[in-house]
């Protein structure tokens, strides 16, 4: 199954998310249990989703836009939710704006906080129903996680980490990302939570 | 897992499917392997995906209108194809229109040869790459599955078989369907091939 035109094979498995993305907190929640013990290198990618939809002429998620996809997944969501014993609760807002703490994603996202950060964001606006895109909050989040809260706030806000959120989300646009989550192993997509057993595979055949 | 709303609970599980929906290929060839030994009972339900492709207000499948997410299908679909051991190509025409064969397939969808006649259409159209909408066909087809052919063409024509497709389209409608295949057991919904084994599960676990 390896992909024959890549250019050198990897152990490292990107995770393109986006804390707005419910399907990205059911990953968020079980990556790092499902990568323990093996040799994967995990890489975090938060990217804009709201941009990607823009640009395909859509104002929200398509999961407002088509009803009944809606309402699937509206569903799915409980199923898949209880399936990992995740508490869940779909948001009285939908997507709910996340730039901030995205942006504070984008400037933590080679530390060792990075996913107790993400998974604070992300039950605030999935399990308790929270808004969670203002400095209060997110203050809040990293003082709870005991990080200097001020200076992340201070440089997440910064024109550098602006940019450069942008530009991954330019870069996960290049690499073909429509939705979230979706991994990236050796060039290789896989997209949706429940492809994350696959990328994994894969990603475990590629490094032999 | 049970969900308490419904009626009462059977072990039958509703494939709803599309002979130019490529995910439906994926499950016409392993369903009723994957179903072997089980007592579920199978219903094949036929109904036309590009009608409800329309009331969403697109004239084509979302594979072509969206070309990110349309390069991704066409790379999963080889995944998917060489995990079940399947052949496959892409289509040089795709969707493909498939009035015609729908229409037998709705005439026969209680019959033992719905699942013959299903898999050696979708096979035309996906692996040998041929187009599947005309009598010709559809008519040797048949024969070589040692149907009477004429007989079945002439009432797969009728208003009688065209009005019942267009019925059982709007009860897919109704259900909430809007991509194939799609199962449904007890009133759940499971979308997409790589979730015929959830809804397995369910269909096991709701009718013990």
């Amino acid at each position: 199954m390896r992909n024959l035109n890549d250019q050198k094979s990897t152990n490292e498995l990107e995770f393109w998310f986006e804390l707005g993305s419910n399907y990205s907190y059911l990953t968020l929640h079980r990556i790092e249990a499902l990568l323990g013990g093996t040799q994967i290198q995990l890489s975090w990618r938060p990217f804009l989703l709201g941009a990607i939809f823009k640009e395909q002429g859509w104002a929200t998620s398509p999961f407002v836009l088509q009803k009944a996809k809606g309402d699937y997944v509206k569903r799915d969501m409980e199923r898949q939710a209880e399936r990992y014993g995740l508490p869940w609760t779909w948001p009285s807002k939908f997507p709910r704006s996340t730039l901030l703490p995205m942006r504070v994603a984008i400037l933590g996202q080679h530390t060792e906080w990075i996913g107790p950060f993400c998974r604070a964001v992300s039950r605030r606006n999935f399990v308790d129903d929270c808004e969670v895109d203002s400095t209060d909050e997110i203050h809040r989040i990293l003082e709870r996680l005991e990080l200097p809260a001020d200076e992340i706030l201070a440089e997440a806000q910064s024109n550098a980490i602006k940019n450069r959120l942008r530009v991954q989300t330019a870069e996960a646009k290049k690499k073909g990302i429509f939705g979230a989550p979706t991994f990236v192993v050796n060039g290789e997509l896989f997209w949706g939570d429940d492809r994350l057993e696959d990328a994994v595979e894969w990603c475990l055949d590629s490094s032999v």
